[in-house]
């Protein structure tokens, strides 16, 4: 019997172990909720009404559908029996004989769960299709409220965490409410919406160059964004609680969009329970130098969920990670069934890039870093090429041209439970 | 102060009313529950995955956005006081001088609404995305499910209803068994899959001539459907009993989808309560030639909550019924304006289409006859045309060329709460 990969989560980094080893003499089971592979990159285009969720998502099984050696389980992780080798499933159990554990991480309040109702964060597509519907609903609701004050409220966006997730929740709505809607109501003007990024910290975009994060912020503020320097203290239904400099203040407003933390999935407390697994404090799992828990040779972690500190910093949860961490996992599992010692995983960092909205992003590639239409067309390039990667998506590009050139986005819909389904 | 026209509802008669009063010297508020109109007839296409939620859906804002004359209110018809000449909304109110009534239909399970929950309709966003959900999961269940019963209970899907809605997904499903998921899965072969069309009358297609019900029963056995001539006497989760010349049966089906029966929209029991209206069996309001109910020249109601009967039959629920409708009261108001008194309404009937999966159709024009690809060129040919002229929709021809030619279907995702949501 051929050795058994058993690949936990199909994101970028379990999608990309998989596919590392299609010439490999395994068979390998990729294990998700779900049974498709999400583009999270350009999840907040689905937010924002620009692309629907089928355009950034692959079924996993069409992905892997000629890899011969690969199937895919759709399925939840519920325990872990280590000494038998054998992943509990909530309908079922797989056993293995190198596992890859790969489940990536959710958005996070600091301790203020009840903080999520009211601050919908930005994961998966369900998430992206209710915070679209938010969205268009706070201008359907401002268009009927004939009181001012309430007006406003429902005009004001107030978007929390000023990293890569929220400048382009931010940016992308300040083309909404000036271009995209432009002509759309009668009784209010879609521009004199308010759009405010709150960032806890000193800047935008903390992780770039301080240069690239000041030519953010410009560009948000001819988005009509204004960045708002100040620490979350509470939210509620009507609006946010925030601390300028020591003194306490409140937004009035009807939609507040969480885009601040994120917290290592649950599995690592499977993994610190049933593999004694280290956890740092984000709840993600300690490795050793090859990416394996110390003690357990044959599970690897990798992505979001992996603790992993190279060069003094720990490396950050982003796609380019996640991929070269799977594909090294499946190098590992390769080089030992040949009886070798792989190398400890390096991650090589090819460059930074943050898209603000059309035509405007920021792209630091170590020495080299610049801002504008030609960091944006670097940004569109890039990620279309990794969707074309996948699945032949030539059509994202049609439609985003299209969408470019129309300053359209015709994904404009409010489905869901929120506004009374059938 | 203009003339006030309230359009209660968006969909094809709504709509159509709203367009054709753009040049006349009214104030126009149209009132949907939802942000968009939905292309109904395309709605099977999502739910088989071919299509996007955002493809076949444009924000009413949108379509109506240079048009000066008319607003868009998104709001929910509670009641109508039709004295003071007043449509009551769940969270306001709003005065009229015409109302035009187009709340349409749901489907409707004949007096057994338990059915519902294990045999969802197709009327809906929501409802297309939960039946997408159901038949991908069913795939996936089946790929795990080591019995061989149980894996063939999985693969049994069974389609209540013979009409144009239940031909296009038996006809779709098959297509998605032998074509789409061909390579996708490793336990079990797609094409197994049994698809069955379970119809109560002597044949599928009973709006048709018998010679193109014929040839629709011919393309569905060769998309590998069969077609089973029997009366539901009962669904739960795990099957349908019917009925089949006097003897009954089980068919063992864990995934039961309902084209069966449609029933008006409960607005017409408030236009009965509150304006005498009378309704017809099936809950549809009895109108005057007009297409007013009598007593209330100022109410017109249109589509499917209308109950109109020309040359001795009743007019079907269909879109071109609602489209002249629409046209038609949109047309009476002017003139009543203008002091004449308009024509009765009469309904042009320039043909009926009905598709079978890629490259079949029927159509009857009449005299004219056919089926098969040329059928289903004017089939495409008439629908995109229809989306191009509300949205400039051409990517949607792109798209679907693209999936023609690549046999793909993009959108197959199974979201929503049923698979577990974040």
């Amino acid at each position: 019997m051929p050795h058994r990969v058993v690949i936990l989560g199909g994101g970028f980094g379990g999608l990309y172990a998989a596919k590392a080893l299609r010439r490999a003499p395994v068979d390998v089971t990729l294990i998700d909720r779900r049974n498709f592979h999400l583009f999270q990159p350009l999840l907040y285009q689905v937010a924002t009404g620009g692309l629907s969720p089928g355009e950034i998502a692959s079924p996993l099984r069409h992905v892997l559908a000629r890899q011969k050696n690969a199937r895919v389980w759709m399925g939840e992780a519920a325990d872990l029996d280590a000494a038998r080798r054998t992943l509990i499933l909530k309908d079922g159990e797989v056993e293995y004989d190198s596992l890859i554990v790969a489940t990536g991480s959710r958005h996070h309040y600091f301790g203020n769960p009840q903080w999520e109702e009211h601050a919908p964060g930005l994961k998966t597509i369900e998430d992206a299709t209710a915070i679209r519907g938010r969205i268009l609903a706070a201008f359907e609701h401002a268009e009927r409220e004939p009181e001012p004050a309430k007006r406003k409220a429902w005009l004001t966006f107030a978007i929390v965490g000023g990293g890569p997730t929220g400048v382009e929740l931010a940016g992308t709505l300040g083309e909404i409410a000036n271009d995209t809607l432009r002509h759309d109501f009668r009784s209010i003007n879609p521009a004199d919406a308010q759009i405010l990024l709150v960032e806890g910290g000193p800047r935008v975009l903390a992780s770039f160059p301080a240069d690239l994060s000041r030519a953010a912020e410009e560009a948000l503020i001819r988005l009509g964004v204004r960045t708002l320097l100040a620490k979350v203290t509470g939210v509620d239904a009507e609006g946010v609680d925030v601390e300028i400099r020591g003194s306490r203040s409140r937004i009035s407003s009807r939609t507040v969009l969480w885009a601040a933390g994120v917290a290592a999935s649950p599995f690592g407390k499977v993994l610190a329970e049933r593999a004694g697994a280290t956890l740092d404090r984000a709840g993600r799992v300690v490795l050793d130098p090859g990416l394996s828990i110390p003690g357990h040779p044959e599970i690897f972690v990798i992505g979001d969920l992996a603790s992993v500190i190279q060069d003094g910093n720990p490396l950050p949860g982003v796609a380019p990670v996640a991929m070269q961490q799977g594909s090294y996992a499946a190098r590992a599992i390769e080089e030992r069934l040949r009886g070798r010692t792989p190398p400890p995983f390096r991650y090589f960092n090819k460059g930074n890039l943050a898209t603000i909205g059309r035509a405007a992003a920021v792209a630091d590639f170590g020495r080299i870093r610049f801002s504008g239409p030609i960091a944006w067309l670097a940004w569109l390039f890039i990620h279309l090429m990794y969707l074309v990667e996948f699945d032949n998506r030539l059509l994202v590009l049609t439609e985003w041209a299209y969408n470019y050139a129309t300053r359209n986005r015709g994904a404009r819909l409010i489905t869901g439970g929120q506004s009374g389904g059938r």
